[in-house]
């Protein structure tokens, strides 16, 4: 479904995390049931960045806010790539499947501009 | 479905996500606060696969497993990437650098092979 | 703390969970670790009610939407109360003394509607 | 610091909570949407106790540990009961009508002892 070329951002992030881990010997503590757990504790840390905020203030962003947010978006996809790494699950075309299912879901006519129709989505 | 040119995978998965939420007019739905919570639900998806799992049990994988659990992983990586996008982060830029963060605070003669070490990680 | 009388509504709920618990042989399941991945499970299924809605809508209850909604607070609570118990924790003890800590740390008139202050309680 | 009257520990609970809350004028944040936030924050902190445990370490408590999990226990529980009184929810019914609803979801007699039946019960 992709290509990936050894220059491909994900495969060079996928490879510099596995070295991190091996280095440190914790291969033995990733288990995909503690790697979901360890993703979702960094998940939070993301939404407590916004919990209070209205929507206004939610997108209102100075670079001291983007560079605290970038570092939880990051350990979160770290967590990410590593479960899909131990699982044996190729991210980038899994997520290519999944928005083409998506797609055939929500038509475009259907879905426009409808937070209904979206909402039923996660269901 | 998508015609994406650029050659990096992200890229272009950033760019389909980018035509598939436009043509559903659903950027008005997408403020950080809102995309948090629905990667968080998603990331929670994640953990249901492995809650009563034992550790032998959550590795444990046939095709079928994979496939599914590979639909929630790219669930989350679409909302995690439309974070990152209305954010204005470089998600890729923002990983490295986090890992180079992680690596100062966790010296390798330190941190191998313990998990109290690594509990701390997430202090 | 608390006085507890045999007909307070927390000791009538722990004691029905755990005769369901038992009857179905699910303690072996019970650790406080696979609880608290379901834990959050429910709680993200309270999340995703809420995800797409202005602040506006969230406030926004009908009968048909405070019944689901309800479910959803009562897993996480059913949850809650299991972890507590395995954990050999007191809920209504530790909630109290946990309120008492936090008017110490957020003294009425430093913290007067401002959710600044607020989101410096989470930290 | 409170003076609550009620018998029910709930009860107590609630009104010193509601109180808690009034008097930093902090109702005005407790939409559900922003307290399903702060309740899955405080739900992450727990499972953030026992990511990289074994079940055997999860099990495992001495008296420093029960009183931090008792605190983010405690912290989740006052966003699940505030979420239950913003939107007019009376958190003990509705738990006690959903365990009635689980207990014909899982005859005593198909459910013992499997967490496939297990499993099942969250989708």
């Amino acid at each position: 479904m992709t290509q990936v070329k050894a220059e491909d951002s994900i495969d060079q992030l996928r490879a510099r995390i596995q070295q991190f881990v091996q280095e440190r010997d914790w291969e033995q503590f990733h288990t995909p049931k503690n790697l979901a757990m360890a993703m979702i504790v960094e998940a939070a840390e993301v939404v407590e960045h916004f919990q209070w905020d209205s929507a206004q203030e939610s997108v209102t962003m100075d670079e001291a806010r983007k560079t605290e947010i970038g570092h939880e978006l990051a350990d979160t996809f770290v967590y990410l790539l590593r479960i899909a790494e131990v699982c044996g699950i190729d991210l980038i075309a899994a997520t290519n499947t999944k928005i083409g299912l998506n797609a055939l879901k929500y038509p475009v006519e259907k879905a426009r501009g409808s937070n209904a129709k979206y909402t039923a989505y996660e269901e």
